[in-house]
């Protein structure tokens, strides 16, 4: 017997945002086919990570997708740049960090739009987020609706009708401390979330990178304890 | 000392468009980033002609990213559904063939995307066509448009405003016989393009699918003689 519930293709990096995006998918009554990406990220931990997100949320699905990235490099995750350490959190609209991967989220959605198309799906979550935006210009609201409108006119099932593609961005328009109250109410497991962008080799997070510095600040405001691991706890100070 | 034109990625199947295009970008005075995909198609021998293709054209640089599409299925050309074959050509509106791969051109749009990012190159040829157009939705000019807006909002170079990505698809509006008049002017060797969707194991054309059919009616057209093999010359003939 076919499943009667819509199905969904969730993209999940293994980071706080899309863990909390996959619950929220699943609590909406989707049934949930998973996708990540093997693209030349300098460390496996963030996969390790969606793939226990992934079992433990018992999804339908979980693909990961090999695609180097570095072939073209430009960016501190794929390239040899150094990622930048600081005490504090940027000040908002200081530009576009080195993290910033070129086109990464286009790519990653235009292949969770192909999956969709043959899972006949008409729905992708994307944990994108425009509040705590660190400088990102694809996650912003105007690139994703430009997306689904590139979903809508490149697909079969956009030419022929029958189905309207939608990105869905639930956390867009939320802080990080939202996003993590949501995501506890609803059961996330955030232990097992990754965020840091250069973990020690046991996995454990360097407290001082951007993603490290949001993290921190979002169980702060949300009035709960990070249970990831850090690389020396007492060294961490969560950002005002 | 810095070449002072301006760069440019084309996107290079192996095929009688993307040659087309390719000396297109040339001849419009750009160095030229040439970048095909081995992306679980049936067979290697487009992408051999590519390599052909892009040595003979004196590209700058020609890069061939790994991806596999036939995760996801779904297509003629990437899983295991039969091509078709027939005497004649498809009628026009008939639907979208079986050879369509989902979310293909977005895909690697997508990519040619991140790497112009990276090379600082702000133009983006495709040789997709809307005249002698088999179905895909694709190639159409509504959906270049729409990409070209998702190019202008999700990257650095868009969100900093100091330049304008553009997809020129300089075929789109032309027949498969003026695409082969236009590069046959231009020097484009078609000898060395493979257009065929289902080769012999020696890389000869089969003469009966949509694409060989296309292209032998442009090759008619045109008042040329398809310099590329089949597999029996005798049983070809060209396509009213």
């Amino acid at each position: 017997m076919t499943d009667p519930r819509p199905r969904a293709v969730v993209l999940l990096s293994g980071g706080l945002d899309s863990a909390t995006t996959l619950a929220i998918a699943l609590h909406r009554g989707f049934v949930v086919h998973a996708l990540s990406f093997r693209y030349g990220q300098r460390h496996a931990i963030e996969l390790d990570a969606a793939q226990l997100i992934a079992q433990q949320s018992k999804v339908t699905q979980h693909v990961i997708v090999d695609i180097d990235l570095r072939t073209f490099g430009g960016s501190a995750l794929t390239a040899d740049i150094e990622v930048p350490k600081r005490p504090s959190l940027p000040a908002m609209g200081t530009g576009i960090p080195v993290t910033y991967v070129p086109a990464r989220n286009t790519i990653f959605l235009s292949f969770a739009l192909g999956w969709a198309e043959v899972l006949d799906a008409a729905d992708i979550f994307v944990g994108v987020n425009a509040v705590d935006y660190s400088g990102y210009p694809d996650c912003r609201p105007e690139f994703l609706e430009a997306f689904e409108r590139v979903a809508n006119l490149g697909t079969r099932a956009g030419i022929e009708g029958h189905r309207r593609f939608r990105v869905h961005a639930p956390l867009i328009t939320l802080t990080k401390g939202d996003i993590i109250r949501q995501g506890a109410a609803l059961g996330v497991d955030y232990a097992l979330t990754r965020s840091c962008y250069d973990p020690s080799p046991t996995g454990a997070a360097c407290g001082t990178c951007d993603a490290c510095l949001f993290r921190l600040k979002g169980f702060r405001d949300a009035g709960l304890v990070d249970p990831a691991p850090y690389v020396s706890l007492s060294s961490i100070t969560y950002p005002p």
